[in-house]
């Protein structure tokens, strides 16, 4: 086993010399032969290990038996423990989740305050075997090429040196070394449709494929480099389509179908922070072409108008309020980051605002009825919502559009630039910068 | 179950107006619906529809029964039916293999032949559920990405309108049209593996998610997609990658993992006419870093030096026969084709061998001891030997060469081109082409 623990470490480059690891110890058969497996490499990378188990009080005297035993064992490896002990059942049911769930959530957020704590990684004990059931689950439950990557190798500070290890071969290596271990009280926690994966579905793939687990984790590994590969082209490809207002839509609708699809789920995953349903892309693909719209939630909808493709929030009356124009400072609205700073005059940057407007009692607002704006060429006066028109902004985006305004008269606003009241006549200035938030 | 099917053929693009279409009939509920489903877009595709049963004569009486049904049934449809009878099992017996594959491939010659003879399409009924089956069977035998395609929509006259329909569905649709089928003997002959999966494993996934075929179809679809785009992007990096003896090592290294497991795959198959293992590939990659080889079957070695990386056939005693050069003849050797044409002179094409040649008696053949090439500038003499030593031709790759010689005097060599004694002297002169077989 130590011989695909450590090809997994140095494939995924899970571990570097002088590391600090915290072992995730429930006391089962897993987290034993990680705590085992690390403590074989501890002069090899010169770790430093600690352990750390959750106490979840949920199975009584089998809780205090589990502790006691990481206690034993970890004084045995000389490892410092770390226990936390919560009263899961109480918890879950104020949080109104699964025991389950609140288990997993505790479990986590004790590991990260430790890892912070420590300036530690953390090791879980996830097996080949976990990653072929989830690999699985996900493929029941509805998965793209990327839900095959099931359970990654490493994510931000967690590692999982027994990934390409099977339970198989884990209940073997206890059985070599001698290691003692408990029945892990988490997998009596697991739900009865997992069950059902590990014993009924996972036993029948195994008898067509003995080395089941090996081929699993190959799957998942090219799944992951294929996601990989993916995300950078649909990067590349979002940067090239990219036009002031949205996406081109015969630009996106030249990509390749795999790239497209990719790309409008960074999309959705960014602007919106919701993975789309498979219907939902097949809609966006359907009014890159045909224009409309489709709703992706409660709170986003997908346009596609006049040859331009985009995300936006729907307006849910949440009103931005007025603010005093300041020197440094910066707000934040609808996704994006206003910032205002001094600066010395450049008469060339349309977003440029005389300093006097402070003084004079301009405010940062969303537009409203009767806003006048001045060419700051042409020195014509018109509604704004006539300037708006001729600028060709989207009907939809006027109303989260701010505003530098005293009264009724229009100094900047978003997207047009100054205007001719709020024009520069200092060799001071006030710069607005708008920069989108992710 | 109609929407589903007309969805199906025109997102694959399955069917076009005036298609001749036999569907491969076995009287089961699949092949049944398949049949009702075509008959009823008949008018709207105006299409010629054909039936082919085969009987396998494997079940008896049975079979009979199954070939009577059908007879009913396509008089009942007006629909021309053709039947062929093999004894399959003693077919089986005298090409030892199993029944099971004996059956598909006769019967896929079958539907070739009668393709071919009527310039119709073959519709074969397969489901959604068939393609769950078989994705869930490729990853328990150990499959990449592509393999999850699963059971292709559409290939070369092949066609399944049926692909995006669960089993479910059909037997609601026969139940709901009062169709009558047969227990399709096929299921029967089935081997247990594939029973396992149809009872045991899709069981339980189907109780996660009811939509289970639904869902996998998708996965599919995006399988597929991604494999379309992996392909184009390997082949163009083949392209690029390409020198004159093989593959730059530093440039497919550099390629993104997943393009360059894919371009791995694709040469192998090209090259060499077979899928690489996992393993494979990963030792591929091994000796473009390090140089070395890999054994990819008995008759392929991939082989890693200088730099280069190549495919090349282990030389297995297959001699190439000397054969007399003639005007207009081609051959065919080490999966290339040399052709030679009779053309008018052209100094600068170092392929131009002089038109006497022939009457001369120059024979094609590979190198042999004692061979001596003249410059064709510097008009010095030297062992062909020590000639392809200063072209820096891989030394496995010059006892595959083809060279045109008189006894010992060689008039040409592939990769080097003519010598001194080959130049062309007259207004006509042979040219010589190589031309990749793949």
């Amino acid at each position: 086993m130590n011989n695909l623990v450590l090809a997994a470490i140095e494939k995924y480059n899970m571990i570097s010399t002088g590391d600090r690891v915290v072992v995730a110890l429930s006391g089962g058969a897993d987290s034993v032969s990680l705590l085992d497996a690390l403590c074989s490499l501890k002069e090899k990378y010169n770790l430093t290990i600690y352990a750390a188990h959750l106490n979840h009080n949920l199975r009584g005297e089998e809780a205090e038996r589990d502790e006691n035993f990481c206690k034993i064992l970890c004084k045995n490896y000389e490892v410092e423990l770390f226990i936390k002990s919560i009263d899961i059942h109480t918890l879950a049911n104020e949080q109104k989740i699964s025991e389950e769930l609140c288990g997993r959530n505790e479990r986590y957020k004790f590991f990260d305050e430790l890892s912070v704590r420590l300036n530690a990684k953390i090791a879980t004990a996830h097996s080949a075997s976990d990653n072929a059931e989830t690999l699985i689950y996900n493929i029941a439950r509805g998965s793209s090429v990327r839900g095959l990557s099931a359970i990654p190798p490493k994510r931000g500070r967690i590692i999982r040196p027994l990934i390409e290890v099977s339970r198989a071969q884990i209940e073997e290596y206890c059985k070599q070394k001698g290691l003692a271990f408990v029945t892990d009280s988490t997998n009596l926690t697991d739900d009865y449709t997992r069950n059902r994966i590990r014993h009924s579905v996972m036993g029948t793939l195994r008898d067509i494929n003995p080395q089941l687990e090996q081929s699993v984790s190959q799957l998942s590994e090219s799944a992951r480099e294929v996601t990989d590969y993916l995300n950078k082209q649909a990067q590349a490809a979002l940067d090239k389509c990219k036009t002031q207002f949205g996406f081109s839509c015969k630009m996106l609708l030249q990509l390749d179908t795999a790239v497209l699809k990719h790309s409008l789920v960074l999309l959705c995953e960014r602007t919106a922070k919701l993975t789309p349903e498979h219907r939902h892309i097949e809609l966006m693909i359907k009014i890159l072409n045909n224009g409309g719209a489709v709703n992706l939630s409660s709170k986003f909808i997908a346009v596609s108008k006049q040859g331009i493709f985009r995300i936006i929030s729907v307006n849910d009356n949440e009103e931005f309020k007025p603010v005093s124009v300041s020197e440094n400072f910066s707000i934040n609205y609808n996704g994006k980051i206003y910032s205002i700073t001094k600066q010395n005059s450049n008469k060339e940057n349309k977003n440029s605002v005389s300093i006097d407007s402070i003084d004079k009692g301009a405010v940062f607002r969303t537009r409203k009825e009767g806003d006048k704006f001045t060419y700051p060429q042409r020195k014509v006066t018109k509604p704004l919502r006539k300037v708006l028109n001729e600028m060709k902004i989207p009907s939809e985006q006027r109303d989260n559009l701010l505003v530098l305004a005293i009264y009724n008269t229009i100094l900047w606003c978003e997207n047009i630039g100054v205007s001719e009241d709020g024009k520069n006549d200092s060799d001071k200035e006030l710069n607005i910068k708008i920069e989108s938030e992710v």
